[in-house]
């Protein structure tokens, strides 16, 4: 599927466009390949874009002060990924943003994402319902993170999205549920 | 101060209004007082209102399978909470949210919510700012959570929002950072 079918299905499931309207929203996005193991995003340098997933799959995570790696989240097909605190606020990413798999991703601007909102009522209607999607979906993974049963949030993980378990290699699933990768193949072996 | 004026500043933080367009606005704002340990909002009973602080405290927290309550975040002045997971989707709420102490809101009903934005591009706008910021919030939240080492996230937590050491029990400022009482009076005696 052309890459503008799937941003504009995407878009149209919360704004109706006319199509020349749809063609100046999309002469604003980039499309861009990425090899597995690729970084968008290191911790330290400025934050210029959010990434749309066109195929393939993102991780969202950090590293903390033991050196141990936290997953945030997996963005795969119609998911937008970037570190929205520095690209919001124009700071340094504390976020790394990196490619799980070969990944074709869409590149949209902050100032071009603004403009739009700003010339455009329906896109700014648009970035609000993809905002408070974003927005709940973190706070399911905050839910996720203090329930303490480890088996439980796999299950709910794998129910949720199936793709993720051909899609993102073991030991960054173990990453994302904070369990070692013994622990995650017991999981698995039920 | 006025609830209209907090109101009003609140949202020129973002946008401009003209008097009668305010007006309009604040008109499907009700103002309520609560209680300390009044509760806004149940798991599992359905969610049609988010709250604007005006004053006080109010807390959004899960009691996880093991009985033991997490705080999500702390809402003080000119801060919004609910569940929104449970508004935006018309489900039923899996969070809690209480009073810390007397609280003065305003309730702002969804469907009024999007009238107000389906109608005026500048709320549709404020919106959006406002669930970017509440992203970029639980982000802020998670990486917290993320981080093994307590007694740094007691003193972020302290920088950032100095004023929750007075409107907040010390029982709460714990279980928001996931430690006992007593090590949290250990943070504090450093």
């Amino acid at each position: 599927m052309d890459w503008k079918n799937i941003l504009r299905s995407h878009i149209e499931r919360k704004v109706d466009l006319a199509d020349e309207q749809f063609d100046y929203i999309a002469s604003f996005f980039k499309p861009m390949s990425f090899r597995k193991k690729d970084k968008l995003i290191r911790p330290g340098e400025p934050v210029h874009f959010e990434y749309f997933v066109l195929n393939g799959c993102l991780s969202t995570y950090v590293i903390n002060d033991q050196q141990k790696t936290h997953i945030l989240q997996f963005a795969m097909r119609t998911w937008w990924a970037s570190d929205y605190n520095a690209l919001y606020n124009q700071g340094q990413a504390s976020l790394h943003v990196d490619c799980v798999s070969d990944a074709e991703v869409l590149c949209l601007a902050n100032e071009d994402r603004e403009k739009l909102c700003r010339e455009l009522h329906s896109m700014e209607s648009f970035f609000r319902w993809r905002s408070n999607g974003g927005y709940v979906s973190l706070q399911r993974r905050i839910l996720s993170l203090l329930n303490n049963d480890a088996q439980s949030r796999y299950e709910e993980l794998m129910q949720q999205y199936p793709e993720l378990y051909n899609l993102v290699p073991k030991h960054l699933i173990a990453a994302y549920l904070g369990v070692s990768r013994e622990t995650l193949s017991r999981f698995q072996s039920h």
